[in-house]
């Protein structure tokens, strides 16, 4: 340890002590979703509201902004002026914040997450407006205070804890170019579709067959079981702390490919996490930079790669093998069944052309609803006109296919919806970069030889934690900012070609 | 909230952070046991280090030896002084222990706790040596420190954590005694055992029949499966929380009597726990009493009830449901399997008449240990003298069925064992006294009628909590203190009659 940066050193170990107790925290979180009978929940909520509430108070230490300051003028390496800097930025964001209205928003999302478990199947929109409506309330006072701290608009000052400088200018202009031409591509795509038949596979599927599966193609992609598990929830997520990665997902034994795609998804998130710069761990630099590039991540696993032919015929043995023969597991027929574009209901199920269409209708809803222009009540009436005008879909009466259907509300992650599609389109750009590095990399899929794409993934994304901005991470991974016309060009040569 | 006791709602108000905190720990302690893959365990271990470190400040805080004292000038209630007193006890105990040494004894124990579960099956004691050293270094420290601050000697001192109030004296006593019969006793029963001809179960017994022939018992047994679950862990254990109990347990497909057993065993761990004063939670008042009466419980549950040939006739039905029917399943061939008596290697698959030896070498070989005495490496030569002597069988060379079988000595629970023989005496003692209210219990448990058991259960010891000391606590239940002669009395008449 060096003895000329003695400040540095103490944020540094206060920085580990907040990972620690972090890592408490992440597992009783996932515990909770995985786990936790019914009448465990208030307890739950009342430690973690605790635990919430404590590493706020450190994370608002009255010395840290003198320590950051002494800090800075010390003499930092390249890496550890950038840990400071995220240092700062997370004592910023939390410095907004009284640690009342965090304990507050914690005991309100537990609340209302646990209650929508079984609100959402029962259809209970009043039941869940109870609950919800505290939720938004904190969700609020949050923003108006990060935005009073950052001098950012509400909505961006919430957005930037997820996906730091995006605004909500940036996303009106990329959100506004898709809704032009989405619509349309949806419709050839469907058109196109129409003429392919498709033999649909016949269940029940097992879950443990399912299980099996899944956690065969994730040994295929790279997943390291002695550093993390997959377990089953209601809502798939990727949980736990980088040295112990716990996924998520659900089964249904009449269909197998949302399981198995949603595992694919949350693989990616996982393999960012456990190879993040271990060298750094505990430290801001090492967390993943951003829930854009996390989804990047996750879409690269599931679109770029699961979804790709030649992947998919690398897992079509596997499937036979899980289900037995059917025709409908022959390679071209289960990539036309992976890659079927048709408007639905539900996001987490949508396909990779109408998913986008999903993110914007919740972008245009929760915008609002945070900047105080429309409440709670509002919300079905919007969803419904606007699922009408982007998919062309009735979801009238149908809360819990409707606002209901994610984890995200109740849970207060306003803001971060938008990350998905934003992810999707980073991930574009990263495979168009890896396609101009090696022209072969369709043949190099299809062959099973994955090592370059994640050794590119490893070098370029993982490995690089926090250390740059999105922006500047993906000039030096891919030589531009986001493109979006990479996702554009993506998609039209997958549906359209 | 009287407010003429502001200093007492203080201080409560700081163990309910206590229990909040601790909640989290409890989760992850289970979660390292039952879930966590082997690269995860560094983590956790510094994870659950910082929390204990944490714990231990807030037990320690400096205004606390003020705050007790004016607490206790304020006009408090009695059970509002028991829970004061009880609150003084941690403090006590924890104020005793630098948090260096707290911390160093959790990364020791996690480390030395998770390499023994390699270790122990490979036989490798002289790895598990290496860890146990500094295990037994932070051990014999706490003991040291523990004793000067409460003028008890080292050994009492450790196991007053666990039964307060307990010392070698009484024990050395107790066990003294214990050692003149049993060695009989143990002949007497085989001799008598020798000549009844018992019919062996054939598996194998399915994992998922032995877990569903479980659940259905803990179900019969009044395990809350709304506030609590059954999973699988290395060595089986009662953790979580009150309000979400994480019982564990362990199967083997060629055997299903030690899983079932064990079973009905934490579920009497996990009805206290689950039936603790609820209006009391989160202050040390609600808190089970000491380890001597939890294991009475789930001694109550696994000895007094489970064995007892009424309850054997209840169960049998089921044992034949899950693994198809067999002669070995008849009530009285089951009844006979349940309570042969036979020496053994293994403490946990002891017979309730042997079991006592266990404890009574492991009492004998951790307290010198403790007290300096011997050193880790005379354990084995050790080990094997008094198992010969007490059981008459060879453990030379097996350190994985010796030294090496029970989580405790890495986890540095030192002075714990003692209270496994408590507790089946005060077992038999509350069963004594439940028989005198109702001649007819036996009837009633053959019958299924299990209430009125649980129901003085829940009046005389789990609702308790902590409100008064376990002599105070065993007077009103059964009209005396520990008296080890029910136990016998219950031994004989099973066991001889």
């Amino acid at each position: 340890m060096s003895h000329t940066t003695p400040t540095y050193d103490e944020l540094s170990g206060q920085w580990t002590r907040l990972h620690r107790l972090g890592h408490l925290q992440s597992i009783a979180g996932w515990d909770q979703a995985a786990n936790m009978p019914p009448k465990g929940n208030e307890a739950r909520a009342a430690a973690l509201a605790e635990m919430a509430a404590l590493l706020h108070r450190m994370r608002t230490d009255a010395r840290l902004p003198g320590q950051l300051e002494r800090a800075e003028q010390e003499p930092l390496s390249e890496p550890q002026r950038a840990n400071l800097r995220e240092m700062r930025r997370e004592w910023r964001a939390a410095n907004a914040l009284p640690e009342a209205l965090v304990q507050r928003q914690q005991l309100a999302t537990s609340r209302c997450e646990h209650a929508w478990r079984t609100q959402r199947p029962a259809n209970d929109w009043a039941g869940f407006l109870e609950n919800f409506r505290e939720v938004l309330r904190t969700g609020r006072e949050e923003a108006t205070l990060l935005s009073a701290e950052s001098g950012l608009r509400k909505y961006d000052a919430l957005m930037d804890r997820y996906e730091p400088g995006m605004t909500c200018a940036q996303l009106d202009r990329v959100f506004g170019e898709v809704r032009q031409w989405l619509p349309g591509l949806v419709r050839q795509v469907q058109g196109k579709q129409s003429r392919e038949p498709v033999i649909e596979p016949v269940g029940p599927f097992p879950q443990a067959a399912q299980r099996a599966l899944c956690e065969a193609v994730m040994r295929q992609l790279g997943f390291d079981f002695e550093a993390g598990r997959l377990d089953v929830s209601t809502h798939p997520f990727c949980g736990g702390v980088p040295e112990d990665v716990r996924m998520t997902t659900r089964f249904r034994e009449d269909e197998f490919l949302s399981s198995l795609m949603g595992t694919i998804h949350e693989t990616g998130h996982g393999r960012y996490e456990q190879n993040l710069p271990r060298e750094w761990l505990g430290q801001p630099l090492a967390y993943a930079r951003s829930m854009a590039l996390h989804e990047s991540q996750s879409l690269s696993f599931e679109m770029q790669l699961g979804s790709h032919p030649g992947f998919v015929g690398r897992i079509a043995p596997l499937v036979a093998q899980a289900f037995g023969d059917q025709a409908a597991f022959a390679p071209g027929n289960l990539h036309r069944l992976i890659t079927r574009v048709k408007p639905g209901l539900i996001r987490v199920d949508a396909d990779e052309v109408t998913y986008a269409a999903h993110i914007i209708l919740r972008y245009e809803i929760e915008r609002p609803l945070i900047e105080g222009e429309i409440e709670p009540e509002d919300v079905p009436a919007l969803w419904d006109a606007k699922m009408m005008e982007l998919l062309g879909v009735d979801t009238r009466g149908n809360f819990k296919d409707g606002p209901m259907q994610d984890v995200h509300w109740p849970e207060a992650l306003f803001g971060y919806f938008p990350c998905y599609s934003l992810g999707a389109m980073y991930a574009a750009q990263w495979f168009a970069t890896m396609r101009r590095a090696m022209p072969d990399l369709g043949a190099r899929i299809a062959g099973g030889d994955l090592a370059a794409v994640f050794d590119w993934l490893r070098e370029q994304i993982w490995s690089q934690g926090s250390r740059w901005t999105t922006d500047e991470l993906a000039r030096r991974a891919s030589g531009e900012t986001l493109n979006p016309a990479h996702w554009r060009a993506h998609l039209e040569s997958r549906y359209l070609a």
